[in-house]
């Protein structure tokens, strides 16, 4: 690990991503979520911390676990409205040029052809600063809207997925060769048809026989994030993920994850720093301790318990509303009792867990810590976090927007740099190159096995179509 | 009809729109499509020229009819490589107030739970200057990299797409009441759950129960463009079009394209005026006809006739490879030779066709006209056009780009103001009410019935989940 830590802003197209209630405070600007200038301002904003990128989760369904309803979440705006992720970028590009984006896309409701176009554009527009949180989505209330009329399996999502990045690395590394786009005037070619293969894959869950719709991109593969916690997530993860986002609440236990996680890796013959481990985490800091502990007591006051328990219902698939909400969950005899103490025991073993715990727990920085005080402490902890827990940087979420950020930029970056932490300017021409070193797709990962690989094979200008007719 | 004449740049996230070889041209700058600032400064461009809008074509397949391979379209470009024609557009609304963005998404290929969002997303991110050009699509090589197999059959791609449209507007219209999002911090109430409805959509290809994931933008809907020339198509198009894009090859038979439309939408209960009709063009101005001239005979000799037929073959589905390039089609007994000169005879009757000169007829704007003169001239031809052909206005195709825009900005756009046939600055809010001084979807629009229509029905804050599980 070298010891540069890696900054995301985690944010997302909505009102309230994190921190439910605090839509409500003051000096939150959460609302503008939906103004191209929102996320202009807060891209050259970010540029001026030189995070690493905006890391931009999504959702395409409703929190309607918690009381069996989505009005608590529509009342609190936890996580709806919400809008397209993607749509955000090409405006936050034009005012940047280090700053890189990742961007969650379902694989569960997507055509891989029709996707790999999208990020390949992004790719184009944004010089190689685009990275794909891969999910499969956990919303029930999606897949009822997308046609699935259930949610797939959750295994089978996982089979699904593979399968859809197969194509898509198919697509991006080894349909067009390097250097088929030849741009030649003079002679007349723009591309040649020699160097452009059809991938003629036809496989369980998708026929996709064509090329590429897009020229190479600065990255060709976008950096692939995923986040996956379950054994077939993690599975996935290390087989796929070149940076990986986890939920540690405590450095101790997170050390045995991102140990796991780099031994699955290892295990696939991958090396063990190969795979950038990022954890959530909320940053309250000011010029002062006392004045970052002021701050995080105000923010308090604005938690909305009901927004809470909706967010977690959605993440966690259980209904706390059946609970007292100031029992602690140990003398409760049921599965969403016994499943929420078994989470929150490990951030603090010490102590009780009621309901309302759970949501002002919840309340200020999701299932993740929140690290209060002045810039050494902060500084500090961010690299506890790093040496006991064993990553290798962190997705920032906000309490308010662009408060939080605006107070990391302003009293946590500098001393940061001045620890060596972060860097003083952008380094390497595009987002995989700042996050591994590598300008291509590295050897370890699946998709390097596309790169040419089909060089010399049949290609668009040999007789009969381009594509084949599917053979299902 | 007013006046004023509509302008709208025809614009592709291509190297080859509508003039195949013309890359090659010192002058053009096509070859930067994928670039964001060959977009953001197209975009300042026609703000300039106050132009209604710019309307993005898109493809998701190669055009590979001709000589049964797609290697002549990619030799020239032709529509290949293709970006996302959706991921210019945000970073070209941030540089602009005015100009409005018709953008093309075929319904055959997506879901209209996710498309919803996603053009809503869009309406905000723009400030209500969404246009959604609705295709069906039409390249077989489309259809069987998208799952499809094969390409459904037309009919029943026109039934899909209906629907498709009629959840859209059942999320757009109906599912957030006006004012259900209050943002009232004080109450702590972001969204009314009681003012927002899941729209439970049943139908014949999507299941759609849930409520809308996007609060309502400034248009909702947003304005429905289409261009459908097959009795289905114009059918389909007199429904929902309120733009309306054609290719007319002459002015006079122009007219009874148009007065078949406008009689149509009048058999459905709308205004005859309430559709604005917009045909293909190409304008080569410059500052004396003798100089445009002078450019036009330049531009010619880039044509590439491959590329042509390579487009040619793609929009009509029929390959001229098969015919001596030199020999008049009326001496051929092929249905190809039949079909072509069916339609270019109705631009020139008077003269022979070869396939050569349908490819340097089409290599200069494609299946429309190419208009060539000085600033009065071209004017008095556009203007010829609007009162002959009945039609409401243009989508401008380029030669060069932004070479065709910019010579229009410079001495077509101040001859057109002279004559009060463009405004000065942009009125109106949105592009509904620029087009048709309508801020909301208007009363004859299929749209329109959906405004309001769950009030007082079942909400999101009524028992049980927000979504009914499918019952497919």
């Amino acid at each position: 690990m070298s010891s540069r830590i890696i900054l995301n802003a985690f944010e997302m197209s909505c009102v309230t991503h994190q921190a439910p209630g605090l839509w409500r405070h003051p000096d939150n600007d959460a609302d503008r979520y939906n103004r191209l200038d929102y996320w202009t301002d807060l891209a050259k904003l970010l540029e001026r911390g030189t995070f690493d990128a905006v890391f931009l989760a999504d959702v395409l369904g409703v929190y309607d676990v918690y009381r069996d309803s989505a009005a608590p979440a529509l009342r609190d705006a936890a996580q709806i409205p919400v809008g397209d992720p993607l749509l955000q970028i090409p405006a936050m590009a034009a005012v940047t040029r280090g700053l890189g984006f990742g961007v969650t896309v379902a694989s569960t409701y997507a055509q891989p052809y029709a996707l790999a176009r999208t990020l390949s554009t992004l790719d184009h527009f944004t010089d190689g600063r685009v990275g794909w949180n891969v999910v499969t989505s956990y919303l029930d209330s999606a897949a009822r809207n997308l046609g699935l009329g259930e949610q797939i399996a959750h295994d089978d999502r996982y089979a699904i997925a593979d399968e859809f990045l197969d194509v898509t690395y198919k697509l991006w590394e080894g349909s067009w060769e390097d250097g088929a786009a030849v741009r030649d005037r003079t002679a007349g070619v723009f591309t040649d048809p020699e160097r452009v293969h059809p991938i003629e894959h036809h496989g369980r869950f998708f026929d996709v026989p064509g090329i590429h719709l897009a020229e190479p991109s600065p990255q060709r593969t976008p950096v692939i994030f995923q986040a996956g916690a379950s054994p077939r997530g993690q599975e996935f993860a290390a087989r796929h993920g070149e940076a990986i986002f986890i939920n540690g609440l405590v450095p101790e236990l997170t050390r045995t994850v991102t140990d796991s996680i780099r031994d699955k890796a290892e295990r696939i013959g991958r090396p063990r720093d190969s795979v950038k481990i990022l954890t959530l985490a909320t940053v309250i800091v000011a010029e002062t301790d006392e004045a970052a502990h002021a701050a995080h007591a105000d923010y308090r006051r604005y938690v909305s318990v009901e927004g809470a328990l909706a967010l977690y219902g959605g993440w966690s698939g259980i209904d706390l509303a059946e609970l007292d909400p100031d029992e602690p969950l140990e003398y409760m005899d049921t599965d969403a009792a016994r499943s929420a103490l078994s989470i929150f025991t490990l951030a603090d073993p010490t102590r009780t867990w009621t309901p309302r715990d759970i949501a002002e727990y919840v309340g200020i920085g999701g299932i993740g810590p929140v690290i209060v005080g002045g810039p050494a402490t902060v500084a500090d902890e961010l690299e506890r976090w790093i040496e006991v827990g064993g990553i290798d940087g962190f997705n920032l979420a906000y309490v308010t927007t662009p408060g939080t950020f605006e107070d990391i930029v302003e009293y946590l970056i500098p001393e940061l740099r001045r620890r060596g932490r972060v860097w003083d300017d952008y380094e390497g021409a595009t987002l995989r190159e700042r996050l591994s070193g590598s300008a291509v797709v590295p050897a370890w990962h699946p998709a390097h096995g596309y790169r040419g690989a089909y060089s010399g094979l049949r290609s668009a200008a040999d007789g009969g179509a381009s594509v084949l007719p599917a053979t299902v």
